[in-house]
């Protein structure tokens, strides 16, 4: 799926009579419209020109200082002279590609990816390389052989690109064991590695995992953060970590971009900061996730055919479902948009047409009711397939697909039906 | 002046003690408080999750009704489906570039042009050629022989940037017959004029004169505006209008930038048109610049040497300073740093090293007596190093630079003194 049929595909889902599991939206109607009404007086009354006018290119302090209280809860306690604040995350992965990559250079990301950062690898003319995911995230092991066979080739890997906790669009959490490896591999071989953690905050069960910069400190790993999941995406706030020697071709980068992030929108920031509220506000938006990903869940099991299998994620926004071999998720998308409902085709995360029989559906920003609805339509629209394929082949639905056996299957996501045991 | 050292500049001038007319910050602090918490309570009141969310790549239609009144006063109707909603102008020169610029592609400009353009073009590896301005803006003449001579070298022209009107930092704004040229050359030569306007509605005197977008009806030319210097630049809100093949991938390159502009400044913005007061404001600060460029004119004049020649704009907010050819305006800025005053050095708007010896000073964010004082400083340190340059060499102050005539001077800004004559 090319990015500007991306683009149409979220222009459709705006219709409001269709429900759209498309997107990666929060769901921002939980947001207390008094305590927004509340900091922008305070602001309009102490500080409106200010507000109005421009900022530094690397971010105020007081924002920084707010990042420092978001990735503290993570347990990372970066130098603020390291952060830079950004028009959101993906101005983050933009910024990092700008001033790392040169045409032809290797980047290497997971296996799916995330759709976003497809078209920001291709603008710089990355050439890209994923590497397969399963339960625990990003093969280490194979990102070593494979690093190992672009070094026989004398090929320049920039970095490597990873959504280690539950990542988009397939909703795994990388293991601690492989985090370990993966830095320790980053350090031995003197690799970037761009940790990109939107969610990590956002758990609804297991155990809290180290971010990759903790584990590193911040020699190797560059860090993307951003406030549009767990606070606004309308704001358009996120931040970029890296060494000094880099962060300085990357504040270059951002004045050429757009001179700065919004005053404005920093100054909402520090206001919405100062009440010192927001993570009960997470608190709250990670009751809603959970109660909406298990209901999606549960739909699934109801609604989707035997054959199909989905990652059964501990956090974030998103479920991975893979459909049997001879379903063309993009086709199905076609009527499923006819049934008023929308998921992204699995086809968006993969540079090389890989995915074609899989799905991204977000269960974050609709209502459970939409999601029982939304995935029981996607799945009368599978059924009808399902049918269609055993009329004209004679064949009963086709076996579930085997469960994947680490480094021989070539695509390994998805894996286990989630129903079949917890991942 | 390197943009390090630009950035550095800016940072060091954010200092309260120096008085710095070495920014382009409109006054803020004249719009009024009680007015934007209006807007934002409503926003709050009525619409609070919506600001919050993710919006269209394109921006609102509501925020495009916006721009199509902006440029209505400037006598433009662009079709809503050609304008992008960016953030801020400075984001559409860098998507033109992105869309338009492959490395080693030639892009032409004014010389001096907009500081905050040359690390934009510089980063798509632009091989930029600029072409000299007098007191009626870009020498048209000059640039055809200029394509001509290209032409002939096999080399690609991908665009011609200018900022006709009210021009940074020079001052000058280009006349009709000028424009008009320009258009027709666009034209014949099927070549792309990217119209970078940000001052167009801040006029102090003269006639209005149409945009080259106007004149083209937008064939030919791409047109960046913004909200930064007629409303606010902390809400970082400015737009660009394309035809539709170029418009398509400037698109797919605001996606992979930033994904969209702040949907909650975009709400600010509709809220603050629905007012209806917005033209107004402008006539409030058209009464203040105008008062403020006078100033500076009359303080120049008492202020800096004879040998000094300044140009004085009919709008805009800068003002573009020559001294005597032995004077370095970057040295001459770490003694005025010290004096606690700040310009930005002509050499910024050059990118062959040329303008050492001139200056920008703006006059739209600082006060009446800031400026007088701040002028005041300046001359003092000229002063000095023009009592350096005499001791030295025995020599009385060089006579004023001749005034420049048409085609045979290599570097025609600054022209004559303005106190020898109106511009």
């Amino acid at each position: 799926m090319r990015s500007s049929a991306m683009r149409d595909l979220m222009a459709i889902t705006a219709s409001p009579e269709v429900i759209s599991l498309a997107g990666g939206l929060p769901d921002t109607s939980t947001f207390p419209p008094q305590s927004f009404a509340a900091q922008m007086t305070r602001i309009a009354q102490e500080s409106a020109a200010e507000a109005l006018q421009y900022g530094p290119t690397e971010g105020f302090e007081e924002t920084r200082d707010c990042i420092l209280q978001v990735m503290g809860a993570e347990g990372m306690l970066p130098d603020p002279h390291d952060i830079i604040v950004t028009t959101g995350g993906q101005q983050g992965i933009d910024l990092v590609c700008k001033t790392l990559v040169d045409p032809g250079d290797v980047v290497i990301c997971e296996a799916p990816t995330y759709p976003g950062a497809v078209p920001v690898f291709c603008s710089y003319q990355a050439d890209v390389v994923q590497v397969e995911c399963d339960e625990e995230g990003m093969r280490v092991g194979e990102l070593e052989c494979l690093l190992e066979r672009l070094r026989g080739e004398g090929r320049r890997v920039k970095f490597i690109y990873t959504v280690p906790t539950f990542q988009n669009p397939a909703g795994v959490t990388m293991s601690l064991a492989r985090r370990q490896y993966l830095v320790e591999l980053a350090r031995q071989q003197e690799l970037l590695v761009v940790e990109d953690n939107p969610y990590g905050l956002l758990r609804y069960g297991g155990e809290p995992m180290p971010p990759l910069y903790q584990l590193d400190g911040g020699d190797f790993v560059i860090y993307i953060g951003t406030l549009s999941k767990i606070l606004s995406p309308g704001i358009r706030l996120g931040w970029t970590v890296a060494p000094p020697p880099v962060m300085e071709k990357i504040v270059l980068g951002k004045q050429a971009a757009d001179l700065c992030t919004s005053t404005l929108t920093q100054y909402f920031v520090r206001e919405y900061f100062r009440e010192g509220r927001w993570q009960h506000y997470i608190d709250d938006l990670v009751e809603i996730y959970r109660r909406r990903r298990d209901v999606m869940l549960e739909a699934l099991d109801e609604h989707f055919p035997a054959a199909a299998t989905w990652t059964e994620p501990d956090g974030g926004l998103f479920i991975w479902a893979t459909l049997p071999d001879y379903i063309d998720t993009g086709d199905l998308l076609a009527k499923a948009l006819r049934a008023d409902v929308a998921f992204v085709p699995g086809e968006a995360a993969y540079l090389d047409g890989r995915g074609g029989n899989s799905m991204r559906l977000n269960f974050s920003g609709v209502s459970d009711s939409e999601i029982r609805e939304g995935i029981r339509r996607i799945g009368q629209v599978i059924a009808e397939q399902v049918e269609l394929y055993q009329a004209l082949t004679g064949e009963e639905t086709p076996a579930a697909r085997p469960q994947a056996t680490p480094r021989d299957d070539a695509n390994v996501l998805p894996f286990r039906k989630a129903a079949e045991g917890g991942a």
